[in-house]
């Protein structure tokens, strides 16, 4: 604190020193003749009850406790935490930690961790989970020279989570850019409902530990974090506009290109280069992350060829030849960026005999000053381009050592830009659901005990919602079968519903495709004498009378209740094809049209959908309906665990989809 | 060539000066009064025709054109190029280039190019088609201090081509890795043939630029190169045992890996951390890429529970906490290094408060010198960490600043050490083929003029080999007809067969599941009268008479050639399904057996054929069968082209596999 030059009073407190740093040490808190805001606590964890109850008393603000031996040391641990922050929640004092590094605000000079130095005061703000990789990135920020305005060392999160401080740090003006590092979310909903509104005025870019399950089991350990699945943080992030970066190098990689550069208009890069082999290897990539590369105008051609050599490449990307001095970038650069179907621009560099590095460098610093295009460099090589490189950085324009490294940046770049572009999502809500019906029909299951919906009671529900399903009447007699099947129209279905059988197959309970009143007289005597000579104590509800309808385009439609982020949907093929392809889609719930739609398109099977073959396209309107109804069902019930839709027919464009079997599952109590 | 020390002798040669470097220089290299071995042509590209000529005058046994104006230029160039490789072959010289930027040998102090330094002297080889990322890579050794053996810049490659210098620098004693970055390979089986040899004694690493449309277009424009079906690479790799990597970071990151470490005995990975964070990260990746966290021994648990403090995480990733030190580093390695299960060891640092970072990269360096087992650090941070990691680098063990880099180092060195432990592969041959009768059905079709076989010769073709096809034999008569399907079997499909009727079912030519003599006959009789009525001229050859077979599994086997290295052969789902899923497996041919089964295995199909829900699995065991005979076919008969069994049906394990339609294209003249 001293060393950061924090402006502020420092009051050391200690029972066994007079002094500490040259400053009075205070033997209690409590003594200090002066306002406390802020009190950092580091000393053993079973001294920090009572401490802390100190800080109360003196009416401190707010505790940043660094001592571990809290949650993560197991169920003492988790016993003490728990008192800790009862005693905050007492006196009203919010608390950073246990178990954490502190925090670093640079514009305050203001330094509570244990790193021995500041870094550059910047815009870059990193929140972490983990406090070593905290000190890595301190460590890094300082030797790479980057800026930062703040590090956060979440710890365990007893009090104050990473949704506070991402909230706070989007009110910072001092931020441009948020990092996060995080291995577990508990409260997700919150999470993406302040996270949407964040990222419409920053860039918030998280990098998820414990995605795979044997890390998710290590991050158990380490903080004691309960990790939900990895499906679940997909769509979150997905939905919410957070930029997810894979690993600690991509993180930071975004992390310098989002801290200077604009968001480009088009996404539409152009490249300009010494040499061909790292501009294919950036065509590649850039291919690979789906950022395209600009046409450029017959003006713009017609400029280039009358100011670079007759042997130069002008098919984006730009090959300035290996002979090219600072000037030629200029020119090329130059016109390049006037042309507006070039959004943003890349600039490779590799060390040949007459190339002028820091020329160049210092050639883009000057274009690149003020330019609403975001423009990123590489600049290949060791010693050769190290000065230029540093002039590159020091002067706000990202220079990376890798060709793919920049382009991964700028793909983040790009979709952030077109995330921006689209409306903020707004769930469907659909005002001819008849909720009370629904409600009732889920009641009057969990009255009797029961957490499995009868299958017509689950078809009710969905009816409830709009959801197509096929006509259904449950019968009580021969005449009701009879009369229920003129009515629905053949070919109809008899099925024997009682809570006790679950496989009506085996019972001889089912009887399909029966197309008379004297077949369904038939089959409704047969199916009872079977049923009742396999399973004569069952209880028999009555039989349900459906609709057949014609195999339709087999998909599935599913929800799961995620413990951190609520329900999630999953659509994808149905039939044997769901399980060994996993082609689908997961978003949660509350859908908007536009996610809805984006989650159909993502499927393989959309192809499918939109007609292979020459067969004509299917109901995908449609569908996106019966999506955002499951979306609304689930979202009005909580109860709601589990609910599939399997097999759900679709029918040619204009035909609908039909919902053939819906199961759903309440919880328990 | 002066500045590196090289001990031979040097002579400029140039008409208009005396002495160069104080070194007396000539008009004419024939007056040079000495034997002399290479010559090394810097000259404009008009005068290297002439100056070629001279040196093989002289007898010179080698050139190196670093001169450009040849193929990438165009036409004119082109030509060029083949006159100067024609004197070339003529003098019995082999040449460099042209337009490369030459060679360095480190260890013959020779330094051909334009770089002003020599690496250090190591035993990483580096061959570039791309001669920009040559000069790069060479700068960055220098800057990270990385030992280089030599590099090669391949140029337009008109006589030597990286096949050449790969042959040789498997045979150099210097090398133990070889890193290549390619645009194109054109000579796809001379590079397998040699690769799969090499790969046996020393890794090679490929880079391969162009992998995208755009990516290969530039390729294209950038050295004339023609750059063949990125899947055909793919499969050439995976097949001759290539380390494939996907960017240049990736390159150099397994270069350091591979030049230090010996290779893993077992997949199974321990990770020794003082952070949690980082090892999370560190095992999601390792799940991602296939590496095994190894399960350690009861016996090394019971050690570390004795020599680690007690709150300290054993469970693989073994976390020391953060206030570990070097002897807790020390004492976590040992002991994990002890344990058979551990293959490799992944050690992370990240500076904490009493971090001792070069004490544990000298531990790390200590212990791991001589063991068999290869050790791998990511240590974290900018300056804190950075006398350690050089100690580290200098010191043969392999630094890396971030875990994925690592772990993705790790994956290359597991999955090379697998690769050899499989036996070479060796292309399966049938000794039961008839290959008289499927030559006799080629060059009947040959002689009638036609590239589109017949679908009863393509059948007989696929029989000649072994495959099984339906019995089909083609009638001339009613009486024929009859005849046949008595002796085939009921039921029988009729089909009329005709050169010039491309869509058999649009004229009424085909009849389906015709079950007794009787609906054959009729049958007969209709189709020759609508097919008349519909193509009065058509030249009829007769009907065909099949044995039409149950719905099995659908499957596609395909085979394209490919330019640069022949038959690629795919394998996947039939049906509509693998035009949209694209759940397909490639291998070049000739195939051998555990490649076909291991085609099959890379397929989602492959979760199908084993059978899902209940089902008996399919005849994998007939379905690798017909993989092989198809791939013994096409190795057989260059003239094949393309060759399309669609559907295969698989039937049950023991019931074998049918290739229902056969359909192959010889290529033109």
């Amino acid at each position: 604190m001293i060393d950061a030059g924090f402006p502020g009073k420092v009051y050391p407190v200690n029972p066994n020193a007079e002094e500490i740093l040259g400053l009075k040490c205070f033997s209690d808190i409590r003594q200090i003749p002066d306002y406390v805001d802020l009190a950092v606590v580091a000393i053993p964890a079973p001294l920090v009850l009572d401490t802390a109850k100190e800080c109360g008393e003196k009416g401190v603000r707010a505790l940043i406790v660094v001592s571990a031996g809290f949650k993560e040391t197991g169920v003492e641990g988790a016993s003490l935490e728990r008192e800790l922050l009862e005693v905050c929640r007492r006196y009203g004092m919010r608390m950073q930690g246990p178990n954490c590094l502190g925090i670093i605000n640079a514009s305050a000079f203001l330094n509570l961790t244990f790193a021995p130095y500041m870094p550059r005061q910047g815009n870059i703000s990193f929140v972490s989970q983990s406090g070593a990789l905290g000190t890595a990135v301190l460590d890094w920020a300082l030797k790479e020279d980057i800026g930062l305005a703040s590090f956060v060392s979440l710890g365990n999160k007893a009090d104050l989570d990473e949704i506070d401080f991402i909230e706070a740090l989007a009110n910072d003006l001092q931020v441009k850019v948020i990092l996060l590092y995080v291995e577990s979310i508990e409260e997700g909903e919150r999470f993406l409902r302040t996270v949407r509104q964040v990222v419409r005025r920053k860039p918030l870019i998280v990098l998820k530990g414990g995605t795979s399950s044997a890390g998710a089991r290590a991050a158990g350990s380490h903080t004691g974090a309960m990790v939900g699945s990895f499906t679940a943080y997909q769509a979150a992030f997905k939905q919410s506009g957070v930029i997810p970066a894979q690993s600690v190098e991509e993180l930071f990689d975004y992390a310098v290109a989002f801290s200077s550069q604009p968001l480009p208009l088009e996404n539409g890069v152009a490249i300009v280069t010494n040499a061909g082999g790292p501009a294919i290897l950036a065509t590649d990539m850039c291919e690979a992350l789906g950022v395209k590369l600009a046409s450029l105008s017959e003006e713009t051609l017609k400029k280039l060829r009358e100011s670079l050599p007759p042997s130069s490449s002008l098919h984006n990307p730009i090959d300035l030849l290996g002979d090219a001095r600072a000037d030629r970038y200029r020119a090329a650069i130059e016109e390049t960026l006037g042309d507006d179907a070039v959004g943003s621009l890349l600039v490779i560099l590799t060390p040949q005999a007459v190339t002028e590095s820091l020329e160049t460098a210092e050639t883009l610093v000057d274009i690149g000053r003020g330019r609403a295009k975001p423009i990123l460099a590489v600049f290949m090589g060791g010693r050769t381009i190290e000065e230029a490189s540093k002039h590159l950085m020091d002067n706000g324009v990202p220079c990376f050592d890798f060709p793919e490294k920049a382009v991964r940046a700028l793909s983040a770049l790009t979709q952030y830009a077109e995330f921006l572009k689209r409306p903020e999502s707004t769930p469907q809500v659909f005002s001819d659901v008849d909720k009370a019906t629904a409600h009732e029909r889920i009641e009057s299951a969990k009255r009797e005990g029961r957490v499995v919906l009868l299958p017509h009671e689950a078809a009710e529900v969905a009816a409830a919602y709009g959801i197509p399903v096929p006509a259904a009447k449950l019968a009580m007699s021969l005449e009701d079968a009879v009369r229920f099947a003129e009515e629905i129209g053949y070919p109809v279905a008899l099925k024997v519903v009682s809570p006790e059988i679950l496989h009506k197959s085996d019972v001889g309970g089912i009887a399909l495709s029966l197309n008379s009143r004297e077949e369904v007289g038939e089959a409704y005597a047969a199916i009872l004498t079977r049923v009742s000579g396999y399973m004569p104590r069952a209880q028999i509800y009555g039989i349900l009378v459906t609709r057949m309808f014609p195999q339709g385009k087999e998909l599935i439609v599913g929800v799961d209740r995620d413990v951190q982020f609520g329900p999630l949907i999953m659509f994808g093929l149905g039939g044997i094809y769901v399980n060994f392809l996993r082609d689908v889609a997961f978003r949660l719930a509350p859908l908007s049209a536009e996610e809805a739609q984006e989650m159909v398109e993502e499927t393989k099977a959309y192809t499918l959908l939109k007609g292979v073959r020459g067969e004509p396209p299917s109901d995908i309107y449609a569908l996106v309906d019966i999506l955002l109804r499951v979306s609304q069902l689930v979202t009005d019930f909580p109860e709601i665990v589990e609910m599939d839709i399997n097999p759900l027919f679709a029918y040619e464009a204009g035909k609908g989809c039909v919902a053939i079997d819906v199961k759903i599952t309440l919880s328990r109590g």
